[in-house]
């Protein structure tokens, strides 16, 4: 029965492109239009067409990475353009195990992310905690866990996150000596990036033990650390008064429920002066509950948020939205480039994990990536402020006049 | 009873600035704390406490235009700064009669932003429709009846629309030929800019006869009559298919509920390889009423969206937002100077009408730009394209690497 369900469920499904599947018992089934891309898988575990017909986005990802289910010449990237493309077809129904495909359904989604402080804690460590040696293998040499910013299509993943840094600082405008909040510091480069460039203070808090540590230790290898304070504690629990907050990649952790205690805290600590600029991941989309295999096995608790739901919760506050940067691709080109260095790195994270870590991993920043590339996730920079005039009122102060990188003035300059 | 609750509400609500009121009998009264703005009104009519304790916004309107309220030296704009800045101190309680002062009670809004085409028609004429001699003694040259860009304080409002509608054009990325449709095309200023500047074939609509006559004259007087069409007819009733989509401040127009018609007939008019771009007056604040006063006099039918509420309708569409700027305070030195060209021209538009609509007039810029000056209104410019990257990667093109204003390139050029 289930293997005939999954056959009609996939038949009517899959128009363009093309699908060669073994099923457990062997038999082969052809679906698509014979078009490129052209993806072989296979069944081995007899459970699996059941799972998929139940659940299907969590079981791909589950079989993959338990290799139960295999993909001809490890084209998972192959796999997941050929379903992807099919589910945004012109005319496609997102119904039922269409649907389901997709995305979980929304039910509990409250629930799952009621992200008290112990269970911040939790989730945070879920992740960041695993061994830096990982993160080393395939992030560049300042370890931004973010996504970079491509001014050119051929810029390096190591120039592209510097333009990422300097981008976010010209948008915060430091001055010497102002008070910045990093909320999310991760190991410590956006702190070390403005305090040594643009001669903040800066107080970078984190959930993560092992980002803690590492992000200490380079502050106290850099000498700054009369300029940097870093905390491991949750940003709710942070008193005081910053002239600039920033917080890259760590909004997508909050969770819808707690957006205006987020944007509460942000103003409350911010100065009347001040400014904000706030970096997530956002849907280009209806609001809709993040991937059941991403909550699972990646990021427990987290939600990534339409544009009009973080507009609402920034509303409530006494804030102006200044300016909303949205970057398509970037994040797809950044995830491209991780995985290619997993990929050329694949013996040394077997040696440190295994094999089932490292398809984990790779299916983690395929799916990733092609959200990206062929669904509708992008990144909103949100910037902030008070006071109506703290900004300037063009947008002309972050477009120098000759084409240099921003921050290489900053650098020549010293 | 009338006077005294009105005396007790200002009491409790002016406590910055000073307010010296003569009431209907004579009595003077005096509130605040002495310090600036300091303003004078005088309430001659005995049923204007009455009315100003049951509906202060809008029979402060009211009662200034019909001359029964005066202010001493006419400075109105130091009455509304005054009450403005009470609503918005720190701590200050908006309910009750200062909730009332600050807007009407959202009862009943949806039913009044219910615009059929035949309500819509009716709105547009109560406006638009005004004598065009009205129009040309405060507008710019061009007549542009919208937020000018104010690149540098010092532009003149000729110099900063010219801008609005060179900055509109950048980001519609036009090439000679290019299909657009203008919806609510005024009196066919951007039309004729981007058929004249741009080479494109521009198709306009308007529901207002008097622009629709005005602006078709135009076109034959610049001789685009075969680039340019000007239609009377409602943005619903358009059918095809247009590279770009423009609209520029009739957005404010359109009314809540019918935010997803609108967006969805903007995507069913657009080519999968085009661009729109929503100009619209936007609020940085939670959801609100329309001013009473505004509605009645000014714009019926109108509401001025928060970006939660046009980004909810613009989510639902196969769309990508590609950018969202927000210009501030802009719009508050458009109307300064309208309001300066309407105060020079005072007695010819006292012969065009009569005293009192001068005086509507008046309050209504000042009031508007108070809005934008000292309340939370702004303007969102709301970039959109069915794919993700019709739109470059980063706003650089934008921003052109010498200071030139863009728009002087293609007119040096010819």
């Amino acid at each position: 029965m289930w293997p005939s369900l999954l056959d009609q469920f996939l038949s009517r499904f899959l128009q363009i492109g093309s699908l060669r599947l073994s099923m457990p018992d062997g038999t082969l089934h052809r679906y698509g239009d014979g078009t490129a891309p052209e993806v072989a898988v296979a069944l081995t575990d007899p459970d699996l067409p059941r799972r998929l017909v139940l659940s299907p986005d969590l079981t791909l990802g589950e079989a993959y990475m338990d290799g139960t289910l295999t993909v001809g010449d490890d084209d998972v990237r192959g796999l997941l353009t050929l379903l992807l493309r099919n589910l945004n077809r012109p005319g496609a129904r997102r119904r039922g195990w269409i649907a389901a495909l997709d995305t979980l359904s929304t039910a509990g989604r409250r629930l799952q992310q009621w992200n008290p402080v112990s269970r911040s804690r939790r989730n945070v460590a879920h992740h960041y905690d695993l061994s830096g040696a990982l993160y080393d293998l395939f992030l560049d040499e300042d370890r931004q866990y973010s996504c970079a910013y491509f001014r050119h299509p051929d810029d390096t993943l190591d120039q592209a996150q510097r333009q990422k840094k300097a981008h976010i600082a010209a948008k915060l405008r430091l001055q010497p000596g102002m008070r910045v909040l990093d909320i999310g510091c991760g190991w410590g480069g956006m702190a070390l990036t403005l305090a040594r460039d643009h001669g903040a203070q800066v107080l970078g808090v984190t959930l993560s033990e092992e980002q803690h540590r590492v992000a200490t230790e380079r502050v106290r290898a850099a000498g700054l650390g009369d300029r940097i304070e870093i905390r491991l504690t949750d940003y709710r629990r942070v008193t005081g008064r910053f002239d600039r907050i920033v917080s890259v990649g760590m909004f997508e952790h909050v969770g819808l429920p707690q957006y205006r205690t987020y944007f509460g805290k942000v103003r409350e600590l911010l100065d009347q002066d001040g400014i904000a600029l706030i970096h997530t991941i956002g849907r280009a989309a209806p609001p809709a509950a993040t991937s059941a295999f991403i909550r699972k096995y990646i990021f427990p608790g987290g939600y990534v948020p339409a544009l009009s739901e973080a507009m609402r919760a920034v509303e409530a506050q006494d804030l102006w939205t200044t300016d909303v940067e949205i970057w398509r691709l970037h994040y797809a080109e950044t995830l491209r480039h991780w995985e290619m260095r997993v990929s050329a790195n694949a013996d040394r994270i077997v040696a440190l994990y295994d094999a089932r870590f490292l398809r984990m991993w790779r299916y983690y920043l395929i799916a990733s990536e092609l959200s990206f590339r062929e669904g509708r996730q992008c990144v909103f920079q949100i910037q902030l402020a008070p006071r109506v005039a703290t900004v300037p009122l063009t947008r002309d102060y972050l477009y120098p006049a000759k084409d240099v990188v921003p921050g290489q003035q900053e650098l020549a300059a010293e």
